[in-house]
Protein backbone atom coordinates (compact mmCIF):
# COMPACT_ATOMS: atom_id res chain seq x y z
CA UNK A 1 0.00 0.00 0.00
CA UNK A 2 1.29 3.25 -1.34
CA UNK A 3 0.24 5.88 1.42
CA UNK A 4 1.10 10.35 0.12
CA UNK A 5 1.96 12.82 2.47
CA UNK A 6 0.39 15.73 3.27
CA UNK A 7 3.54 17.38 1.70
CA UNK A 8 2.81 15.79 -1.73
CA UNK A 9 -1.10 16.99 -1.24
CA UNK A 10 -0.07 20.25 -0.74
CA UNK A 11 2.29 19.76 -4.18
CA UNK A 12 -0.13 18.55 -5.86
CA UNK A 13 -2.71 21.44 -5.11
CA UNK A 14 0.08 23.65 -6.22
CA UNK A 15 -0.33 21.62 -9.61
CA UNK A 16 -4.09 22.11 -9.89
CA UNK A 17 -3.61 25.81 -9.40
CA UNK A 18 -0.73 26.28 -11.52
CA UNK A 19 -2.59 24.13 -14.48
CA UNK A 20 -3.87 26.94 -17.04
CA UNK A 21 -5.99 26.35 -20.58
CA UNK A 22 -2.70 27.90 -22.21
CA UNK A 23 -3.00 30.16 -25.82
CA UNK A 24 0.53 31.61 -25.98
CA UNK A 25 2.79 29.50 -26.53
CA UNK A 26 6.67 29.72 -27.17
CA UNK A 27 8.04 27.95 -30.25
CA UNK A 28 10.83 26.24 -28.45
CA UNK A 29 10.91 21.90 -29.18
CA UNK A 30 9.72 19.92 -26.48
CA UNK A 31 12.43 17.15 -25.42
CA UNK A 32 11.45 13.70 -26.59
CA UNK A 33 11.81 12.45 -23.14
CA UNK A 34 9.19 15.02 -21.70
CA UNK A 35 6.71 14.23 -24.14
CA UNK A 36 6.96 10.39 -23.65
CA UNK A 37 6.58 10.79 -20.13
CA UNK A 38 3.68 12.82 -20.12
CA UNK A 39 1.84 10.15 -22.63
CA UNK A 40 2.88 7.78 -20.05
CA UNK A 41 -0.75 9.13 -18.33
CA UNK A 42 -2.62 7.94 -20.83
CA UNK A 43 -1.44 3.93 -20.56
CA UNK A 44 -2.29 4.82 -16.69
CA UNK A 45 -5.32 6.32 -16.90
CA UNK A 46 -8.67 4.53 -15.98
CA UNK A 47 -11.09 3.19 -18.69
CA UNK A 48 -14.13 1.66 -18.81
CA UNK A 49 -14.02 -2.02 -18.83
CA UNK A 50 -9.91 -1.90 -19.52
CA UNK A 51 -11.06 -0.78 -23.00
CA UNK A 52 -8.28 2.00 -23.43
CA UNK A 53 -10.50 3.76 -26.54
CA UNK A 54 -8.37 6.91 -26.49
CA UNK A 55 -6.57 7.17 -30.17
CA UNK A 56 -3.64 9.46 -30.58
CA UNK A 57 -2.85 11.31 -33.72
CA UNK A 58 -0.05 13.31 -33.80
CA UNK A 59 -0.40 16.53 -37.06
CA UNK A 60 3.33 16.28 -37.90
CA UNK A 61 3.12 18.10 -41.29
CA UNK A 62 2.56 21.68 -41.82
CA UNK A 63 -0.27 20.76 -44.42
CA UNK A 64 -2.33 18.91 -41.79
CA UNK A 65 -1.62 21.37 -39.24
CA UNK A 66 -2.69 24.71 -41.57
CA UNK A 67 -5.51 22.83 -42.18
CA UNK A 68 -6.80 22.30 -38.60
CA UNK A 69 -6.02 26.04 -38.38
CA UNK A 70 -7.86 27.14 -41.09
CA UNK A 71 -11.16 25.26 -39.40
CA UNK A 72 -10.70 26.61 -35.90
CA UNK A 73 -11.01 30.23 -37.88
CA UNK A 74 -13.84 29.69 -39.71
CA UNK A 75 -15.78 28.16 -36.51
CA UNK A 76 -13.95 30.72 -34.46
CA UNK A 77 -15.02 33.69 -37.23
CA UNK A 78 -18.49 32.14 -37.04
CA UNK A 79 -19.13 32.13 -33.10
CA UNK A 80 -17.66 35.87 -32.78
CA UNK A 81 -20.91 36.44 -35.05
CA UNK A 82 -22.82 35.05 -32.84
CA UNK A 83 -22.27 37.64 -29.82
CA UNK A 84 -22.65 41.27 -30.14
CA UNK A 85 -22.31 44.91 -28.71
CA UNK A 86 -19.70 44.69 -25.59
CA UNK A 87 -19.12 40.67 -25.81
CA UNK A 88 -18.58 40.97 -29.47
CA UNK A 89 -15.38 42.52 -28.97
CA UNK A 90 -14.53 41.13 -25.76
CA UNK A 91 -14.67 37.60 -28.02
CA UNK A 92 -13.10 38.87 -30.95
CA UNK A 93 -9.89 40.18 -28.18
CA UNK A 94 -9.67 36.72 -26.57
CA UNK A 95 -7.16 34.88 -28.53
CA UNK A 96 -8.77 30.98 -28.58
CA UNK A 97 -5.97 28.89 -29.50
CA UNK A 98 -1.98 28.72 -29.81
CA UNK A 99 -2.04 26.44 -32.85
CA UNK A 100 -0.04 28.97 -34.99
CA UNK A 101 3.02 28.54 -32.13
CA UNK A 102 2.39 25.17 -30.39
CA UNK A 103 5.29 23.60 -31.32
CA UNK A 104 3.52 19.99 -30.57
CA UNK A 105 -0.37 19.16 -31.13
CA UNK A 106 -1.94 16.68 -31.24
CA UNK A 107 -5.84 15.39 -31.85
CA UNK A 108 -7.19 12.83 -29.59
CA UNK A 109 -10.13 10.68 -30.62
CA UNK A 110 -12.35 7.95 -28.63
CA UNK A 111 -12.90 4.35 -30.75
CA UNK A 112 -16.05 3.84 -30.07
CA UNK A 113 -16.33 0.33 -32.11
CA UNK A 114 -13.39 -0.94 -29.77
CA UNK A 115 -14.15 -4.56 -28.49
CA UNK A 116 -11.21 -4.47 -26.08
CA UNK A 117 -13.04 -4.42 -22.66
CA UNK A 118 -15.76 -6.48 -24.15
CA UNK A 119 -18.76 -3.75 -23.97
CA UNK A 120 -18.34 -3.74 -20.10
CA UNK A 121 -20.06 -0.75 -18.31
CA UNK A 122 -20.37 1.17 -22.28
CA UNK A 123 -23.95 -0.60 -22.93
CA UNK A 124 -26.13 1.72 -20.58
CA UNK A 125 -24.11 4.63 -20.85
CA UNK A 126 -21.72 4.60 -24.27
CA UNK A 127 -20.25 7.82 -23.47
CA UNK A 128 -18.54 6.20 -20.32
CA UNK A 129 -15.64 5.49 -23.32
CA UNK A 130 -15.45 9.28 -24.47
CA UNK A 131 -15.36 10.08 -20.71
CA UNK A 132 -12.42 7.39 -20.57
CA UNK A 133 -10.58 9.29 -23.04
CA UNK A 134 -10.85 12.79 -21.09
CA UNK A 135 -9.78 10.58 -17.56
CA UNK A 136 -6.46 9.86 -19.93
CA UNK A 137 -6.05 14.05 -20.99
CA UNK A 138 -6.37 15.57 -17.70
CA UNK A 139 -3.99 13.15 -16.40
CA UNK A 140 -1.51 13.94 -18.84
CA UNK A 141 -2.54 17.68 -18.96
CA UNK A 142 -1.08 17.39 -15.24
CA UNK A 143 1.82 15.70 -15.66
CA UNK A 144 2.58 18.07 -18.47
CA UNK A 145 2.27 20.72 -16.67
CA UNK A 146 4.45 19.29 -13.77
CA UNK A 147 7.35 19.80 -16.62
CA UNK A 148 6.62 23.28 -17.22
CA UNK A 149 4.51 22.37 -20.44
CA UNK A 150 0.84 24.39 -21.01
CA UNK A 151 -1.73 22.44 -23.22
CA UNK A 152 -4.04 24.35 -25.07
CA UNK A 153 -7.60 22.33 -25.04
CA UNK A 154 -9.45 23.94 -28.38
CA UNK A 155 -12.97 22.61 -29.27
CA UNK A 156 -13.66 25.50 -32.01
CA UNK A 157 -13.35 23.31 -34.21
CA UNK A 158 -15.84 21.09 -36.88
CA UNK A 159 -15.02 17.57 -35.44
CA UNK A 160 -16.37 16.03 -38.59
CA UNK A 161 -13.77 18.71 -40.94
CA UNK A 162 -11.11 17.38 -37.85
CA UNK A 163 -11.40 14.03 -39.03
CA UNK A 164 -11.69 14.08 -42.47
CA UNK A 165 -8.79 16.18 -42.55
CA UNK A 166 -6.90 13.81 -40.65
CA UNK A 167 -8.24 10.68 -42.15
CA UNK A 168 -9.45 8.43 -39.59
CA UNK A 169 -11.91 5.55 -39.39
CA UNK A 170 -15.48 6.33 -39.58
CA UNK A 171 -16.11 5.43 -35.80
CA UNK A 172 -13.80 7.88 -34.24
CA UNK A 173 -15.16 10.33 -32.31
CA UNK A 174 -13.56 13.80 -31.72
CA UNK A 175 -12.36 14.35 -27.90
CA UNK A 176 -10.02 17.23 -27.94
CA UNK A 177 -7.51 18.92 -30.37
CA UNK A 178 -4.74 19.52 -27.67
CA UNK A 179 -2.51 22.25 -28.27
CA UNK A 180 1.40 21.56 -26.53
CA UNK A 181 4.03 23.58 -25.69
CA UNK A 182 6.20 26.27 -22.81
CA UNK A 183 3.46 28.89 -21.89
CA UNK A 184 4.64 32.24 -22.97
CA UNK A 185 3.93 32.97 -19.04
CA UNK A 186 2.20 31.40 -16.27
CA UNK A 187 -0.78 32.47 -14.28
CA UNK A 188 -2.91 31.27 -10.68
CA UNK A 189 -5.30 33.36 -12.97
CA UNK A 190 -7.38 31.82 -15.71
CA UNK A 191 -7.45 33.64 -19.27
CA UNK A 192 -10.65 34.02 -19.50
CA UNK A 193 -11.25 35.70 -16.04
CA UNK A 194 -8.01 37.82 -16.36
CA UNK A 195 -9.98 39.27 -19.70
CA UNK A 196 -12.69 40.20 -18.16
CA UNK A 197 -15.32 36.89 -19.76
CA UNK A 198 -16.14 35.49 -17.72
CA UNK A 199 -15.15 34.69 -13.30
CA UNK A 200 -14.26 31.01 -11.33
CA UNK A 201 -16.19 30.88 -8.63
CA UNK A 202 -15.60 30.89 -5.12
CA UNK A 203 -17.42 28.18 -3.72
CA UNK A 204 -18.80 24.54 -4.69
CA UNK A 205 -22.33 23.76 -3.93
CA UNK A 206 -22.47 20.15 -3.22
CA UNK A 207 -26.58 19.04 -2.95
CA UNK A 208 -28.15 16.51 -0.56
CA UNK A 209 -30.79 14.07 -1.87
CA UNK B 1 6.41 30.49 -12.08
CA UNK B 2 5.66 27.47 -10.08
CA UNK B 3 8.08 24.80 -11.11
CA UNK B 4 8.42 20.77 -10.11
CA UNK B 5 10.51 18.60 -9.36
CA UNK B 6 11.30 15.28 -10.59
CA UNK B 7 10.55 13.95 -7.58
CA UNK B 8 7.42 15.41 -7.78
CA UNK B 9 6.87 14.10 -10.84
CA UNK B 10 7.92 10.48 -9.67
CA UNK B 11 5.58 10.57 -6.71
CA UNK B 12 3.22 11.73 -9.38
CA UNK B 13 3.46 9.05 -11.06
CA UNK B 14 3.14 6.84 -7.95
CA UNK B 15 -0.11 8.13 -7.40
CA UNK B 16 -1.49 7.35 -11.01
CA UNK B 17 -0.09 3.69 -10.69
CA UNK B 18 -1.78 3.46 -7.25
CA UNK B 19 -5.20 4.71 -8.28
CA UNK B 20 -7.67 2.22 -8.84
CA UNK B 21 -11.50 1.78 -10.12
CA UNK B 22 -12.51 0.84 -6.18
CA UNK B 23 -15.25 -1.39 -5.91
CA UNK B 24 -14.23 -3.45 -2.29
CA UNK B 25 -14.69 -0.52 0.12
CA UNK B 26 -14.67 -0.63 4.06
CA UNK B 27 -17.33 1.18 5.78
CA UNK B 28 -15.19 3.88 7.76
CA UNK B 29 -16.78 7.05 7.52
CA UNK B 30 -14.45 9.99 5.52
CA UNK B 31 -13.64 12.94 7.86
CA UNK B 32 -15.03 16.09 6.38
CA UNK B 33 -11.86 17.95 6.41
CA UNK B 34 -10.62 15.13 3.97
CA UNK B 35 -14.01 15.57 1.58
CA UNK B 36 -14.11 18.81 1.31
CA UNK B 37 -10.14 19.03 0.25
CA UNK B 38 -10.90 16.29 -2.52
CA UNK B 39 -14.04 18.71 -3.81
CA UNK B 40 -11.43 21.46 -3.76
CA UNK B 41 -10.41 19.98 -6.76
CA UNK B 42 -13.67 20.26 -9.31
CA UNK B 43 -13.07 24.50 -8.01
CA UNK B 44 -9.59 24.36 -9.84
CA UNK B 45 -10.63 21.84 -12.73
CA UNK B 46 -10.71 23.47 -16.01
CA UNK B 47 -13.67 24.26 -17.81
CA UNK B 48 -14.99 25.14 -21.30
CA UNK B 49 -15.24 29.28 -21.25
CA UNK B 50 -15.44 28.76 -17.62
CA UNK B 51 -18.77 27.65 -17.25
CA UNK B 52 -18.25 25.18 -14.18
CA UNK B 53 -20.79 23.28 -15.60
CA UNK B 54 -20.96 20.63 -12.62
CA UNK B 55 -23.50 19.99 -10.15
CA UNK B 56 -22.80 17.57 -7.22
CA UNK B 57 -25.17 15.61 -5.52
CA UNK B 58 -24.97 13.47 -2.46
CA UNK B 59 -26.90 10.96 -1.88
CA UNK B 60 -27.32 11.38 1.83
CA UNK B 61 -30.75 8.94 2.82
CA UNK B 62 -31.06 5.09 2.45
CA UNK B 63 -34.23 6.06 0.35
CA UNK B 64 -32.29 7.68 -2.58
CA UNK B 65 -28.84 5.44 -2.09
CA UNK B 66 -31.74 2.10 -1.77
CA UNK B 67 -33.00 3.41 -5.47
CA UNK B 68 -29.77 3.84 -7.04
CA UNK B 69 -28.41 0.65 -6.11
CA UNK B 70 -31.82 -0.80 -7.43
CA UNK B 71 -31.07 0.87 -10.74
CA UNK B 72 -27.65 -0.67 -10.75
CA UNK B 73 -29.21 -4.39 -9.69
CA UNK B 74 -31.37 -4.24 -12.84
CA UNK B 75 -29.09 -2.86 -15.29
CA UNK B 76 -26.35 -5.28 -14.04
CA UNK B 77 -28.60 -8.34 -14.72
CA UNK B 78 -29.79 -6.79 -17.76
CA UNK B 79 -25.68 -6.54 -18.85
CA UNK B 80 -25.05 -9.77 -17.90
CA UNK B 81 -28.01 -11.64 -19.90
CA UNK B 82 -26.15 -9.97 -23.06
CA UNK B 83 -23.00 -12.01 -21.96
CA UNK B 84 -22.64 -15.97 -22.76
CA UNK B 85 -20.49 -18.94 -22.05
CA UNK B 86 -17.21 -18.38 -20.11
CA UNK B 87 -18.11 -14.73 -20.55
CA UNK B 88 -21.19 -14.82 -18.26
CA UNK B 89 -19.46 -16.75 -15.88
CA UNK B 90 -16.64 -14.31 -15.58
CA UNK B 91 -18.92 -11.26 -15.74
CA UNK B 92 -21.30 -13.07 -13.06
CA UNK B 93 -17.96 -13.06 -10.75
CA UNK B 94 -17.21 -9.61 -10.92
CA UNK B 95 -18.01 -7.07 -8.34
CA UNK B 96 -19.24 -4.36 -10.63
CA UNK B 97 -20.68 -1.43 -8.02
CA UNK B 98 -19.18 -1.13 -4.04
CA UNK B 99 -22.53 0.96 -3.47
CA UNK B 100 -23.72 -1.29 -0.56
CA UNK B 101 -20.68 -0.30 1.38
CA UNK B 102 -19.12 2.82 -0.01
CA UNK B 103 -20.15 5.68 2.96
CA UNK B 104 -20.29 8.61 0.74
CA UNK B 105 -22.13 8.27 -2.66
CA UNK B 106 -22.39 11.30 -5.48
CA UNK B 107 -23.77 11.62 -8.43
CA UNK B 108 -22.28 14.07 -10.43
CA UNK B 109 -24.34 15.86 -13.62
CA UNK B 110 -23.58 18.32 -16.43
CA UNK B 111 -25.72 21.34 -16.75
CA UNK B 112 -26.00 21.54 -20.15
CA UNK B 113 -28.39 24.89 -19.89
CA UNK B 114 -25.85 26.68 -17.85
CA UNK B 115 -25.03 30.60 -19.08
CA UNK B 116 -22.01 30.85 -17.09
CA UNK B 117 -19.29 31.46 -19.92
CA UNK B 118 -21.70 31.99 -22.37
CA UNK B 119 -21.29 29.12 -24.54
CA UNK B 120 -17.69 29.79 -25.02
CA UNK B 121 -16.30 27.27 -26.97
CA UNK B 122 -19.42 24.58 -26.58
CA UNK B 123 -21.17 25.63 -29.70
CA UNK B 124 -19.02 23.61 -32.26
CA UNK B 125 -18.67 20.63 -29.68
CA UNK B 126 -21.20 20.93 -27.35
CA UNK B 127 -20.20 17.83 -25.47
CA UNK B 128 -17.22 19.73 -24.12
CA UNK B 129 -19.33 20.98 -21.02
CA UNK B 130 -19.77 17.46 -19.89
CA UNK B 131 -15.86 17.19 -20.69
CA UNK B 132 -15.49 19.71 -18.02
CA UNK B 133 -17.50 17.20 -15.68
CA UNK B 134 -14.90 14.29 -15.97
CA UNK B 135 -12.25 16.79 -16.13
CA UNK B 136 -13.31 17.90 -12.33
CA UNK B 137 -14.07 14.62 -11.64
CA UNK B 138 -10.36 13.30 -12.55
CA UNK B 139 -8.57 15.71 -10.33
CA UNK B 140 -10.86 14.75 -7.75
CA UNK B 141 -10.21 11.15 -8.36
CA UNK B 142 -6.74 11.57 -7.52
CA UNK B 143 -6.43 14.17 -4.85
CA UNK B 144 -8.80 11.24 -3.31
CA UNK B 145 -6.42 8.49 -3.59
CA UNK B 146 -3.49 11.32 -2.22
CA UNK B 147 -5.59 11.09 0.81
CA UNK B 148 -6.01 7.03 0.74
CA UNK B 149 -9.86 7.13 -0.45
CA UNK B 150 -10.63 5.13 -3.02
CA UNK B 151 -13.16 5.56 -5.96
CA UNK B 152 -15.37 3.64 -8.17
CA UNK B 153 -17.39 4.66 -10.72
CA UNK B 154 -20.39 3.38 -11.75
CA UNK B 155 -21.67 3.60 -15.44
CA UNK B 156 -24.04 0.40 -15.25
CA UNK B 157 -26.91 2.75 -13.88
CA UNK B 158 -30.18 4.00 -16.08
CA UNK B 159 -29.13 8.50 -15.79
CA UNK B 160 -33.03 8.29 -16.69
CA UNK B 161 -33.63 6.26 -14.03
CA UNK B 162 -31.21 8.25 -11.43
CA UNK B 163 -32.63 11.45 -12.78
CA UNK B 164 -35.80 10.94 -11.75
CA UNK B 165 -34.84 9.31 -8.22
CA UNK B 166 -33.21 11.93 -7.66
CA UNK B 167 -35.63 14.76 -8.56
CA UNK B 168 -32.93 16.68 -10.91
CA UNK B 169 -34.13 19.31 -13.22
CA UNK B 170 -34.28 18.23 -16.79
CA UNK B 171 -31.41 19.78 -18.62
CA UNK B 172 -29.11 18.10 -16.33
CA UNK B 173 -27.21 15.12 -18.01
CA UNK B 174 -25.56 12.03 -15.51
CA UNK B 175 -21.95 12.22 -16.05
CA UNK B 176 -21.07 9.88 -13.13
CA UNK B 177 -22.24 7.88 -9.96
CA UNK B 178 -19.39 7.52 -7.41
CA UNK B 179 -19.02 5.52 -5.16
CA UNK B 180 -15.98 6.80 -2.57
CA UNK B 181 -14.32 5.08 0.40
CA UNK B 182 -11.31 3.42 1.91
CA UNK B 183 -10.76 0.49 0.05
CA UNK B 184 -10.19 -3.02 1.64
CA UNK B 185 -7.11 -3.61 -0.28
CA UNK B 186 -4.77 -1.81 -2.45
CA UNK B 187 -2.80 -2.96 -5.84
CA UNK B 188 -1.19 -1.90 -8.82
CA UNK B 189 -2.71 -4.13 -11.23
CA UNK B 190 -6.98 -2.89 -12.28
CA UNK B 191 -9.19 -5.99 -10.87
CA UNK B 192 -10.45 -6.41 -14.44
CA UNK B 193 -7.16 -7.73 -15.20
CA UNK B 194 -6.38 -9.53 -11.88
CA UNK B 195 -9.75 -11.38 -12.43
CA UNK B 196 -9.08 -12.27 -16.29
CA UNK B 197 -12.14 -9.88 -18.19
CA UNK B 198 -9.67 -7.48 -20.04
CA UNK B 199 -5.59 -6.82 -20.15
CA UNK B 200 -4.09 -3.29 -20.13
CA UNK B 201 -1.61 -2.53 -22.73
CA UNK B 202 1.85 -2.27 -22.66
CA UNK B 203 2.62 0.47 -25.29
CA UNK B 204 0.79 3.38 -26.35
CA UNK B 205 0.42 4.04 -30.05
CA UNK B 206 0.70 7.25 -31.60
CA UNK B 207 0.03 8.04 -35.17
CA UNK B 208 1.60 10.41 -37.61
CA UNK B 209 -0.40 12.49 -39.81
Amino acid sequence: MREFSSDFRSEFFDLLKWRRDVRHFKTDPIPQDSLTECFEAFRLAPSVGLSEPWRIVHLSTDDVRAKAYANFKAQNDKALSGYSGDQAKKYADLKLAGMKEAPEQFAIFCDDSTTKGSGLGASTMNEARRYSVVSAIMSFWLIARAHSLGLGWVSILDPAQLCRDLDVPDDWTLVAYLCVGYPEEESLQPELEAKGWEDRSDVLQIIDR
